[in-house]
């Protein structure tokens, strides 16, 4: 019988995102992306580590394709991948890579899939140009798919397409030890508890002690959120936070 | 009478946006500012050209930050400078711009207007620890402030208080000719207008257009947004587009 490892053994597996579009820097378009694939990634045990903006513009694209590439696990690209002139991220990440791009008749195929041949204009089929070596990813909205490339994963930017992209592609990822988190509602404003929150912070050097402060129905209030792989290290934190809080509380009573 | 000066010949002012915060990286919490500062600035002639979300981690902000404070005209972050031991945000500018940082009166006395100077313990204090020839940014919801320092602006993360921060702000940053923008509802679906459309890009270079598929209450549609600094160019651009959506769509009818 093996012992299931310890999760500090656990490989930590990294990610960044890389979202492409002139229409998210202008705000015409809100992203719905970065917090959704965000929230994923945390859910199964990769660690989200940075997320890029960028225009489409090729040099734009490339470049920060490559620094991400190679500083992380993995990649996920949103945007940049539709039927018209604006829709460059296969060439840029064709590009990126060093390889040729060019149509691809399982892309081809998956089009057929939806629309007869005759509809099948110069516009569609740019959504078949698929950098050599990439596997594609379904999309089971539209049918147009997205790829994979390395460790790069390009996806569409409608959050619906991106989502069912996502639920194909999550399945084939290494995962590391799930982040657990506990919360802890203070009730106190954050200034209240900042010196002594520091202090945990200090004592319990393998969990991340974040601070959140907001509005409840009863005024300003903090969310005191504990994170560690090591769920023991957890739960020791989490309850000298807990102690933390009550004393405050009882102390600011007075 | 001196003739306004025509869009061609304003200066371009370009921005980038860094976002820092573990706690959007997790997708705990879901960033509703990068939408908002787009906006504003494109709403005052600002160019959004890139936006980065880093950890709480000072080589992280340091190494972001240096990176776009050279590269565009001027740098907004957020988040990072509340009273808690995660709050590193001003420790890592001053590292950034290679200056000392130390308890700064100025601010001292904006916290005073809001809590009684017993109040002040070691978590709030570390609200007023500023950056060497920093300016502050007033924050006329919690009183705690944000600065200036070189072309970075250094904002609080909570929404509602960098708004206040970004009013304040706003009046004070050099701006360009205004990006332009007309938005032409297809009725037809992406890949029915991409040929066409790529053709009315090349014919107006001085104007960035730009398609968005999206479902409306009769099934696939798409924006076609057109945007340019210069107001005929816009125009011309503009009538291209509607002109072949209608051929498009009275070809589509038969």
């Amino acid at each position: 019988m093996t012992a299931e490892p310890s999760p500090a053994f656990q490989p930590v597996i990294t990610a960044a995102i890389l979202v492409i579009g002139d229409e998210i820097l202008s705000g015409r378009t809100k992203d719905k992306n970065i917090g959704y694939i965000a929230e994923y990634l945390t859910n199964i045990g990769i660690e989200l580590r940075e997320v890029r903006v960028v225009p489409d513009l090729t040099d734009e694209i490339v470049s920060a394709l490559n620094a991400l590439r190679s500083r992380y696990t993995y990649v996920f690209t949103t945007g940049g991948i539709g039927p018209t002139h604006d829709d460059i991220t296969a060439d840029a990440v064709a590009a990126a890579f060093g390889v040729p791009i060019d149509y691809d008749q399982r892309a081809i195929d998956m089009l057929l899939e939806r629309f007869p041949k005759d509809q099948l204009n110069e516009a569609r089929m740019r959504m078949t140009r698929i950098p050599a070596g990439a596997d594609l990813i379904a999309n089971s909205v539209s049918k147009a798919p997205g790829f994979k490339i390395g460790n790069v994963h390009v996806m569409a930017g409608v959050p619906a397409i991106m989502q069912a992209m996502l639920d194909v592609v999550g399945p084939t990822l290494k995962t590391g030890a799930k982040i657990l988190s506990e919360t802890v509602q203070a009730g106190l404003r954050e200034g209240d508890i900042g010196t002594p929150l520091a202090e945990i912070a200090k004592a319990h050097p393998d969990c991340s002690i974040g601070s959140y402060p907001f509005w409840s129905e009863t005024g300003p209030d903090t969310n005191i959120v504990v994170r560690s792989r090591d769920p023991e290290k957890l739960a020791l934190a989490t309850a000298a936070v807990k102690a933390m809080v009550e004393a405050e509380r009882s102390r600011l009573r007075h």
